[in-house]
């Protein structure tokens, strides 16, 4: 698509002059889909496209716009905040939707003066979840952090037997995932000490973050209807930033043996806006294995997720502790990564997650598991990073940490370059942990 | 409330004959919810109230019927075919609207002209899954299906260190639950001999059923708010009957390190009708530890939990393989087993589930886990009544299985009987697996 869509035409510029700065995460190359309203309106809610450092509101673009016949009824699920029905349309549909929001941002297009009325302020509004998420699966295709992680539990052999085989998964908890901004109490459980003689109950003492992305699944497949690897990024609406906060000594006492349950289902934070797949095409990647690795079983493989199968985005975590947002103190970075270290793609993740008749619906969300890069810089949690919590690390102001303490912010980002695009960003998913109850 | 709650009375009859019939799952005293529409009509989808070998409309008795302005907004729920939000309402609102329908389908009352033309014969209606599921966790309370399950594994210890301590539990798929008669394409997946150097692609050679309860979520809790076990059971719906499908080949290879995944979403089957806690309530038991075992932790302890905390309900499984269909042979009972050998109460999930937080929505279904008694004739799967696979099972007609083939039909059934009070089932909840594709 990239070569005949004017959309990613890194040259093209908009009437919302700052989505020309070239720091923006939101040019006109980008447009992401939230869920929005004005802050403190108790509007209903509706679908908006980020641009610059504003949103057009489609509730209001509704009308403003003289939208084709084709394009109406999409147009009217987006302007009712629905936006599971417009991710559930052929990609056409889709594409069209693009192109026509493209036309009517960009410099010099007739309806400027229509929609400058359209436009709010990102500071002005507020977010809800981009979608309604009927199911949220998670994957572990963080090979790098699935062998650290590993390595604490079993030296000789850090990774399970099926991990290069099977793109590993399992399902999570949908009613708890909020969007960027979340705060959430401290979670209290059972846990256990290796010395101990008994559980015990009370507030985590181990509680964590995990950079991931959220893959968005748009048209959905009928129960019992397995996707192909061919078809499969048809059922892909787009990305967004997400953090699959963990009690990690809860898990550690309750996991065997059906896998994690408390220890994650306090809360998720999903970033507010769904760069779509459209947006990606410029950043897509071959996908190899690793010499020695074994290739994917034939039901995971096909000749485009080998020429372009993976996306390079770039994802950093920021700490903001309560004492450094009270002396004025900028967040500190704490990891960079990317999504091309994944050990499974897109296209991978629903394919196998289908394979068996299994139905995906339109708003699903996909985790894609902790995206570690190769090296210690790359640890896309503090379990990786403190090794285990056994070695603290020391923020800029001299505070330590080996878990998250309370009133600590996670800000995850994430954003694409490359020469000869124009560089689109994810925004912001932060979320912050209050003291327990 | 039995003492005071007419609604129980054994002695009371209904106008509609069949209720009245000893041998009835839903006399009276039952008055179970389901969404039910006429067989072929693709009318809208409504609630419906099973009694005897009827139902009555709950679209049709919202004109029908004199509603108290207090009833009529739950009513008008119902009539629209929407559960969930009746589910949500307090206790008080579901106790009234149970006492109407009651005294409306009792004999002698005044209401009978009326509402005789809104009854439909259970033959003559289909069935949707009773409410919009968002969130399924599937529960593991059945500590002989976890031993015996175990010693196929590890003979030296089957139960894990934390079961005695942790209702263990985990997230399940709602998308591919549906209602009694789904019928599902057996799942094809990954597995892996144990003597194969690397593993395989194709249909599961081992699938199997698990007898379990549904227990359905009514009033929701807020994020962050943990629900006590003293008022655990106000957010207590009813229950139905549950079969979780599993491919204990795919399950075998994919389940560590988090569980299983596509062994288990490519079906599960909920009965049509959901026994309210207030029907339950003669059926209510006291709950005790095994001699020797650890006393549950104070957040899942409680004087009520104690006396009344189990609920007796027997179980049975029953195979109709295509070849017995072919001759006219009725199905074969494999099993059965009761609820009171749970390990752990409904108001106990629902007090683990919350307590770290998580946020329970009306029409969540938790599964109990498979409900196998304590001897092989209560073994609630075949992995268990084969002993993995090694000892097949012979049926009446010579046939004999390990594990399910294409054309079987398994078919849960559960009932509540005790001196002194009117018997009350669940009705049926049927599946049967056809050929891969």
């Amino acid at each position: 698509m990239s070569q005949q869509d004017h959309t990613l035409d890194p040259s093209l510029a908009s009437w919302v002059a700052s989505a020309n700065d070239a720091s923006t995460d939101f040019p006109i190359q980008n447009l992401p889909y939230g869920r929005i309203r004005r802050k403190g309106s108790g509007e209903p809610w509706r679908i908006g496209v980020a641009i610059g450092d504003q949103v057009l509101d489609l509730r209001l673009a509704l009308d403003a716009m003289p939208w084709s016949d084709t394009l109406r009824p999409a147009a009217r699920e987006l302007a009712s905040g629905d936006l599971n029905a417009f991710m559930a349309r052929p990609m056409a549909d889709r594409v069209a939707m693009r192109a026509a929001l493209s036309h009517a941002l960009r410099a010099g297009s007739g309806h400027q003066r229509a929609l400058a009325g359209c436009m709010v302020l990102q500071s002005d509004i507020e977010h809800d979840v981009p979608c309604r998420i009927g199911d949220y699966t998670d994957f572990y295709t963080g090979i790098h952090h699935a062998t650290t992680v590993g390595k604490l539990f079993r030296p000789d052999s850090p990774l399970m037997p099926n991990y290069k085989w099977v793109p590993i998964g399992y399902h999570g908890r949908a009613s708890s995932i909020g969007v960027s901004g979340q705060q959430f109490r401290r979670p209290k459980g059972q846990t256990k000490a290796a010395d101990a003689a008994e559980p015990s109950f009370g507030p985590s003492k181990r509680l964590d973050y995990e950079l991931e992305l959220a893959v968005f699944v748009g048209r959905p497949n009928e129960l019992g209807e397995p996707v192909d690897m061919a078809r499969a990024e048809d059922h892909v609406f787009g990305l967004a930033l997400f953090n699959d906060w963990s009690a990690r000594d809860i898990q550690a006492w309750e996991y065997q043996p059906l896998g994690p349950f408390l220890a994650k289902n306090f809360a998720s934070t999903v970033s507010p806006w769904i760069v779509t797949m459209e947006a990606l095409a410029p950043f897509r990647r071959p996908f190899e294995r690793p010499a020695g690795d074994p290739q994917p079983l034939p039901y995971l493989d096909s000749p485009a997720n080998r020429s372009t199968g993976a996306i390079d985005v770039t994802l950093e975590v920021l700490l903001h502790t309560q004492a450094m947002r009270d002396a004025g103190l900028p967040p500190h970075r704490l990891s960079q990564s990317s999504f091309l270290d994944a050990y499974w793609t897109v296209a991978q993740l629903i394919a196998h997650h289908t394979v068996n008749g299994c139905n995906l619906q339109a708003g699903d969300l996909l985790g894609t598991g902790t995206l570690s890069g190769p090296t210690a810089a790359g640890a896309g949690s503090l379990l990786e990073l403190t090794q285990g919590g056994k070695v603290p690390i020391t923020l800029p102001n001299g505070q330590t940490r080996t878990f998250l303490e309370d009133g600590d912010t996670i800000i995850l980002r994430g954003w694409c370059e490359r020469a000869g695009a124009r560089r689109i960003g994810f925004g912001e998913c932060a979320g912050t942990v209050l003291a327990p109850r």
